[in-house]
C-alpha cells in the first residue's frame, strides 16, 4: 500500500486522503492538495496525472507484490493454493492495522460513480498480474486466468466484509470467505 | 438484450452502435445519433442521460430478467444450479445468434477506458439482482450474495470466451466454463 512509492507520492496521498475526508472529494482541487502536502501542484502533476488517481496510487504495486508473494509461496500448493497464499501474506502484512485508512479510502471511493468506477479496474489489473505469476510457476494459461479471477472476487468479498466489521482479523474473514465460497460453489455430484 | 425496451430508445441503440462502429466512440455526437434514428436530440436526452448510456440500455432490464429466470427454475437446484440455469436460459436464448453485434458493442467498449469501467459496473448491478432473486427463493441473503457474485464471474467469463471464439454455442461455452472453475476451485482434501 504504497510503502514502495517516491515519497512525494505517498505525501499527495495522505494529504488527498485528508481533505477529501473532510471537505468531500467533488470539492477538492489538486492545487489544495498540493498545499496541504507541502508540494508545488507541479509536483503533483509529475506523480500523477489527475486527481482521480491520487486514490489508486497503491495499485501501482500490487500486482508486483502478489506476484513475488506467489513466486515465494510452497511448491506443493495447488494454483489456488498459491493465489490464497499470496492473498493471506498481504492480509497478514499491510492490509492488517490499517482498517480505520480504508474504511476511509473506501467512503471516499463510494461517495463518487467516477471513483465507484474506476474501483473496480483495480480487480481487473490484479486479476492480470496474478495470471501472469501462476504462469511463470508452470501453472497453464487457462487455468491461470480462471483462478485468478476467482481468487481476486474472494479476496475482495473479504476485504469489503472486514471493512464492514469491528472485530476479526483480516486473515480470519480472508479464510473463513474462501471456505465458504469453496463450500457453496464446489459442484454437486447430480450436476457433475 | 433490449426487446422490453421503448422502440426509441431501440433505434437509438442501434444508430449508436452503428456510429461508433464507423466512425469512433468519441468522435460521435448526440445529435448525429439521433438523426441517425430518426429522432430529435430532445427525445434522446429523454431515454439517455448521455451518449455514453445508449450502450448500457440492456442493462436496465437484466437484473430482472435473470431474477424472474431464477424464480421460474426447478425447486430441487442448489443455490449455484439456480443461478446457472437463469444464465443457461439468457445464453441459449437472448444471447444466442447475436454474436456479432455483442463483438461490436465490445470492441466500441474496449476502445475507450470511460466505457471499460463504466461496463464493469453492470456485474455488480447483476449480482445485486440475482441475490435479491435468490433471497426471494428462501436462500440465506450471505450465501445468496457469494453464490450470485460466482455465478456472474462465471458468466462474464464465458461471455468473453464465447465472443472470442467462432464455433461453439454460448450455452456450450457457459457449460464447460462453469466445470471447468468448479474443478479448479472445489477445496483439496489436504486443505479442508
Amino acid at each position: 500500500m504504497g510503502r514502495w512509492a517516491p515519497d512525494a507520492a505517498l505525501r499527495l496521498e495522505r494529504a488527498a486522503l485528508e481533505l477529501f475526508a473532510e471537505q468531500g472529494y467533488a470539492a477538492t482541487a489538486v492545487p489544495e492538495i498540493a498545499a496541504r502536502a507541502g508540494l508545488t501542484t507541479r509536483t503533483f502533476f509529475r506523480h500523477f496525472p489527475d486527481k482521480r488517481e491520487v486514490l489508486f496510487l497503491y495499485e501501482r504495486e500490487l500486482p508486483a507484490v502478489v506476484a513475488s508473494l506467489v513466486a515465494g509461496a510452497p511448491a506443493f500448493l495447488s494454483p489456488l493454493g498459491l493465489v490464497m497464499h499470496g492473498f493471506e501474506a498481504m492480509a497478514a502484512g499491510p492490509f492488517e492495522g490499517r482498517r480505520a485508512e480504508l474504511q476511509a479510502r473506501r467512503a471516499i471511493i463510494g461517495s463518487d460513480e467516477g471513483l465507484r468506477e474506476r474501483e473496480l479496474l483495480k480487480n481487473v489489473l490484479l486479476a492480470g498480474g496474478i495470471t501472469e505469476a501462476l504462469s511463470g510457476q508452470g501453472v497453464g494459461k487457462e487455468e491461470a486466468r480462471l483462478v485468478a479471477r476467482y481468487g481476486v472476487l474472494v479476496f475482495e468479498i473479504a476485504l469489503n466484509d472486514w471493512l464492514d466489521g469491528n472485530s476479526d482479523t483480516f486473515s480470519d474473514v480472508l479464510h473463513s470467505t474462501a471456505y465458504r465460497m469453496g463450500q457453496l460453489v464446489r459442484p454437486a455430484r447430480q450436476e457433475e
